[in-house]
């Protein structure tokens, strides 16, 4: 019977300070059981993704955790960055791997949501395969206005009620969204120009929302320590819209304003199988199986 | 202390009857202790690669029962294909994975080609690592004239006396070449024109050996069946000289003569790092680590 490994992809508002995502990573991995896979930082976006994964009760109580030392040291009050956030413990998605299914995750997500809001008085809403409303499955939708504008809505608009604990964000960590997901690739793609307006009009082409690539959410920054912008991806979906054609369709968008693509990167982790499509699309591979890697052989 | 693990990835001389590669197949799987892990088979090449790993005694074992085997099964005397062959079983590298090393390998080279020449008869070459002289490093240089042009040479050259065994090929089974290597990727790529001298100029001009790439084997073959022709490449050091940037560079060559790569293939395994560094060449990958592929941590 296959390991039981659930993966837990945390999101923290706190991007500069290494000393404040260490003590996070540091009380998710005082859990036995878990395993800490990657820990990034990006100080643009003010934001850190940890990754970790462990049996589905390792897993509740790392996250957990996790979200208390996040409300314990992370401030929003004074929080800047590039990327939309509505709560120290911004987003926590629980993700099946092996011997467990998405319902179970599903469950994780819901238990682990209302402890947090019952013990961190922060209010939790449920996203992806959790969420109790179908206008309440995609992130974007629940961090409409961020944290300073939910601050103020929650409490005077039904619609946005969380699923646990107070109609109130607390007053330095806001709100937590809890869920479950299929595995998403995080996809940043550089342009070669300081004018953000590009990364936010190729953003608003290619993602699903407004009209581009199904299983896409994509944002523009501003790289203002490297005076370029990107455009920043959540590939929700790789099996159904791979790494590369959202590559592509970035390209060609952007020759349309003459900006050349100058890099990329991938925060957090990736499914092997995303990285080889990539190889196979551009190499025109027939028939290549995952199985032909070596390594995948000598972990049978 | 890591796993003891040797890769063999022996090639015979035969493609096109299944039943007869499955007999040697069979007899390389008969040892414990070893893993088959491929198998492939190439009708226009008229050849197979099969791939198994195991530690040095089992492999060593098994790769004499395949030889053994094929020397009984394949006759080339009537074998017709478009690959150069000397050999029933034509070449058998060892490969260091863990806990062994290419010297290890080496002696695993000598042990098992001297046995080949002892007890089947067949002439055996040493190459690549385990090669005796300079001039037999390289697999081209000791298939040169193939098995109907050896078999007269290795009488009156002395330039082409064997390494073990008598100065005369076996009259069915030729002779074999053994050694030790670093992992090789065969890669074909395939050109949409059926002018086989296309594919021969392109090899030519992106081999090493004629003053193309570094690590870079390849010749021009036709795909009779399919009407088009391929480039089949031997990348002998994929660090030094990785797939994409020989890819690349067919990709330019063909575009001279207005033909258009219409697909490629790996022929049996390939090193993940290699799958990744093509990945990201086309995706533009800043600091991408092969850590960061969630299924190579979870067989830590």
């Amino acid at each position: 019977m296959a390991r039981e490994i659930v993966e837990c992809v945390p999101n923290f508002s706190e991007g500069r300070r290494k000393e404040v995502v260490d003590a996070i990573a540091d009380a998710i991995r005082s859990v036995p059981g878990t395993k800490l896979l990657d820990v990034e930082m990006d100080a643009n976006h003010n934001r850190a993704v940890v990754t970790f994964i462990g049996d589905r009760n390792a897993v509740a109580e790392a996250a957990f955790r996790g979200a208390e030392k996040a409300v314990a040291v992370i401030d929003l009050t004074v929080h800047k960055g590039e990327h939309p956030r509505i709560g120290a413990l911004d987003v926590c998605p629980f993700v099946p791997v092996s011997g467990v299914t998405m319902e179970d995750c599903v469950a994780i997500a819901r238990t682990v949501g209302e402890r947090i809001a019952r013990e961190l008085k922060v209010p939790v809403y449920l996203y992806e395969e959790a969420a109790t409303r179908p206008d309440r499955r995609a992130l974007p939708d629940i961090r409409k206005g961020e944290f300073e504008g939910l601050r103020e809505e929650i409490k005077t608009n039904p619609e946005r009620a969380p699923d646990f604990g107070p109609r109130q964000l607390h007053p330095t960590a806001g709100a937590s969204v809890v869920g479950a997901r299929a595995p998403l690739i995080a996809f940043n793609v550089n342009l070669g120009t300081p004018d953000v307006q590009i990364a936010k009009k190729i953003a608003h082409a290619i993602r699903e929302s407004s009209g581009g690539l199904k299983y896409v959410r994509a944002k523009g920054f501003a790289l203002k320590d490297r005076g370029i912008v990107q455009v920043s991806i959540n590939m929700v979906n790789y099996k159904g819209t791979p790494l590369f054609r959202a590559y592509e369709l970035i390209k060609a968008e952007a020759e349309r304003y003459g900006v050349p693509i100058v890099g990329s990167e991938i925060v957090g982790l990736v499914p092997l199988e995303a990285v080889v499509d990539s190889a196979g699309f551009y190499l025109k591979l027939e028939n290549f199986k995952v199985e032909q890697i070596l390594e995948t052989r000598l972990w049978e």
